[in-house]
């Protein structure tokens, strides 16, 4: 259960304070360059850096140790791994007593028994997304496509030219703040997506519900569109490539990729770790109690979530990819 | 890659003008009572009736042919099937030629080569969720929770009280409309939903996008909850049993159910099939032509896809469920 | 748990005596030619006819209810149906009492606490195989490959010439025999079979032993091999297609094909119901107690087994030969 | 394609010479001890050490990087690494031009198109059993039930007292010989496996068919059993716990454990690396041409194979029972 896909296949593994996270993934056709450069690229847009991410330091270095030969897959499974520096454990002492607000500490206290490790959130921690990046890279490395992200609102701002001063209001509040990033993939050909169960925007989504923090998909127009009738919604094809004259319907139609460009819009919730005190309950007291959360976290997890979002679709894309061709 | 599930696993067959669809049911507990007039009473909800859904007669009667003895499950997969009927296949023979707006008839040509049965949309038909109410029937038998939907926007009206009078203006013009349908079910216990790609949220999402004309879906507060800061979106937990002040989360944290309920919003978009004419590109002449679609259908499928998302749920949480079961 | 393989895919139901049995194959590339005319040549060769198979009529038509369109496969799921006729339920009543021996009674009446559909078997009925027939033959006709059986030896007999007069004598002492089958795939290309848990022998060795009945599977030259010393053991390549001077190997070197013939050797164990009286516990007496099986039983469903171990063979090779062709 | 499992889930990756091997273990039960004592006792059997295998040395240390916390796992995937140390490459860099006979390196090369790592071996080497033993001996702390292996046949030698002498005699010719292991798993509960795919017998069977130089599997009196008629081959049931006066069948019955030891012989080829020159197919003269393998290898791999067997058993074992335990 925590392996994703058929033919391109991802399995994770990691709990954010252990040695090490990381992911195998199956199904890089023989051949293919690995660049490492382009791992850590995608790696370094995933870091913290801008105003609203935490100022924590983590050192993502990725590390293959298996299914790559002279720069070359090699048709077995690729081993990545990235190690976990810096772990300060004591900040997490309390978590099975008085769960975080927003956080998975109560869910997986019953769920695990008790015997998960919670420090830092354990496999609930958005760490694990790094190795998913990584493994994203390895996935464009294969596939013709081109992927883009933008983050179109955070918070009430849809001016993206504003962003830093208003982030700046948030962290002042000791508050965080949620968005909306829209997703696209060009130049994808006709045919990806298999009905009844695996149609293309069906694997999409669930991949992007795996993300931690994203509460929201729509494809094209999205809810948006419930204003439009038919003959206004529809996307007239105008060629015989299948381009359409609207993108209503977000590069998919009954499951399967019609030849536009694939978009849709993805809801990240505010970040749950904010500075200021809010209320719990408390399992040993059994009273609603107040609860100021240590460490130092991103307010803004949404401006740095669209790497993560980009390689994980891209992840879904190289499986599709792959199964379109069996026929071929 | 037409199954869905792992231990509660349903796969479907069938095409719309073929001589019938069905569904094999596989995981069904042995021991549980199958009743048949649940079965026929879910397919009834699913029967267009109202104003605003296809005049077309739909005699959905479930066979079952394994699977149950004594009317009680045995263990062994359990098949239902349904006979197409009342087939007329006359209407359908220039899609090729001619692709329908909204519809897969392009992406099928091109992904089938040609072969698809292209009759009444063959496997792209709303038909293929015939079975799938079925099958859910059947999940909802095995589960001790409470499932509800609700139609809460249909094109621009939120007042359901004057829906079939905006239906009917809808049916006037010769449109057709979507709509917005929100999900709940109560009584679910913590812990269903398996990180770090089963998770409950990721699974419902892939399973509602496997519903034909579904284009977005939000938990708890969804999109909307982008304007808030993290202290009002997070969800205080009140008592030892997790229950929280709000839902903003819509009953899953981390992916887990958290003991509250479950809910969540699905878009429908505007039926395909409308009676006005549209444009479309013609394959034959290579030039965008006129098109006016024969038949009669459903100008408001979203006043009846209801009982299927319901059903598709349901099937999801039967799967989380037996999962959540293993390590008890 | 029904259902075999990733890309070509069957998924099972039926039990014995219930109205229908059947199979759904998936992954049947669009435009695959299927001729019913073939399936009932398979199905016709199942059928009880020499000395030493049931006497018992099994009129096994199938139907085809989706998937195929003018005999040509859509690439939708096919389903294959046969109804079950000629019912007689009244001579397994007692088959939770008294367990029969060699029969699977006793472990399903645990396993399926009681609910179990008995009569006949239920599920563990061989009569499950008649699907399984019809999906390999669907199979077949997507593959390039030769297949072949040979009944190699039946009870203590090798010399197939005298096979009707040593059953005859197995018929007159109230006994039963089993028997060794020897598989062939010719013209099988280099490169199926995926390491490391879907190699080649290790998928057909999984799909033999799904069979009823079978308890032995070795390839190439097998146990007896174990005396050869390794320069003899080892099959040499001596042309550049990888022609071998040797096939101990059975065609198959490090679970991938190697482009000699696929060759392995099936033990059918003999058939468990008999004539004869056996002792068998009783579960209301709680003592060891006589049970004479009633009904006209196979006393060598080896002589029959053939067809079914052929065509299951072939649906694990097109499961094989898809995913050979992923990469190409 | 390198997991196997539904429930408990193993996942390996690695090739001979790369930096590191290892495995992801899914499923296992929160709470359950891991014992890293047990996992280096099961690599240590595993090791070379007797006379007949091979005189490297293989410093198999086990590095667990996640999963598990303060000696006790904690429900996430449990990832277990293996450096690869002591690697000389130079031995093998004409495996392209003259494949070795009785070695995957003909097939690996059409397969993976010339990029396989063909160090060692890569992928196909006997290395990738490290690991698997890892897993199973986590398998074996969450499981009720008791494993044992033995030796019972090597080359033609059945009295194991003579072994050193025989396999000295073996040595002194260059050769190599192979074997046959008889696996037993005692206490186990009526009830695992799941009919009609993942029937017990069949998985072992897939299972013991990964693992590198098996080429047989029978259960119980295997293929000996042809010689027996029906009133003999058949286990009596002896008692209302499933008992048998005989256990012909292996302990399973309709593919579903009956409550006797779990019984079944491997048939093990003599080791392909010998230190005879043999004959090849040379590529670039395409002639067949003497080959003189270096480097020093195992006689007799089936004298270290038996822990091996009994661990990916194991992991076998362990999904049967998660599976089992679904409807209690």
């Amino acid at each position: 259960m925590n392996s994703y896909g058929t033919l391109f296949k991802v399995t994770l593994y990691g709990e954010s304070h252990q040695a090490a996270i990381g992911v195998i993934v199956d199904g890089v056709k023989p051949g293919t360059m690995i660049d490492e450069t382009k791992i850590a690229a995608d790696m370094e847009l995933r870091k913290p850096k801008v105003i609203g991410t935490t100022p924590r330091k983590e050192d993502d270095q990725v590390i293959i140790t298996s299914g790559v030969f002279n720069g070359i897959a090699t048709g077995s499974p690729i081993h990545l791994m990235i190690e976990n520096k810096n772990i300060k454990s004591k900040d997490y002492e309390n978590l099975k007593t008085q769960p975080r607000p927003g956080h998975a500490d109560f869910v997986a206290n019953i769920k695990y028994q008790g015997f998960q490790d919670f420090r830092g959130g354990g496999r609930f921690s958005g760490r694990l997304t790094a190795p998913l990046v990584a493994a994203g890279s390895i996935a464009k490395m294969m596939l013709p496509f081109d992927f883009s992200y933008e983050l179109i609102q955070i918070g009430t701002l849809k001016d993206m030219n504003l962003i830093d001063e208003y982030v700046n209001t948030i962290i002042q509040e000791g508050e965080s703040v949620g968005g909306i990033v829209q997703l696209k993939v060009k130049n994808v050909n006709v045919g990806l997506g298999e009905p009844f169960f695996e149609k293309l925007d069906a694997e999409i989504a669930k991949m992007m519900f795996s993300i931690p923090a994203v509460k929201g998909v729509e494809f094209g127009i999205g809810f948006e569109g419930v204003t439009l009738k038919g003959s206004s919604f529809n996307d007239i094809i105008i060629d015989q490539d299948g381009h359409t004259k609207t993108n209503h319907s977000g590069g998919i139609t009954g499951g399967i990729s019609n030849g536009n460009d694939i978009e849709f819009k993805v809801f990240v919730k505010p970040t749950s770790s904010i500075q200021k005190s809010q209320n719990t309950f408390n399992f040993e007291s059994k009273e609603i109690t107040e609860l100021k959360i240590g460490g130092r976290h991103d307010v803004a997890i949404v401006r740095r979530i669209g790497i993560v979002l980009e390689n994980a679709l891209a992840i879904v894309m190289a499986d599709a990819y792959l199964k379109s061709k069996i026929y071929q």
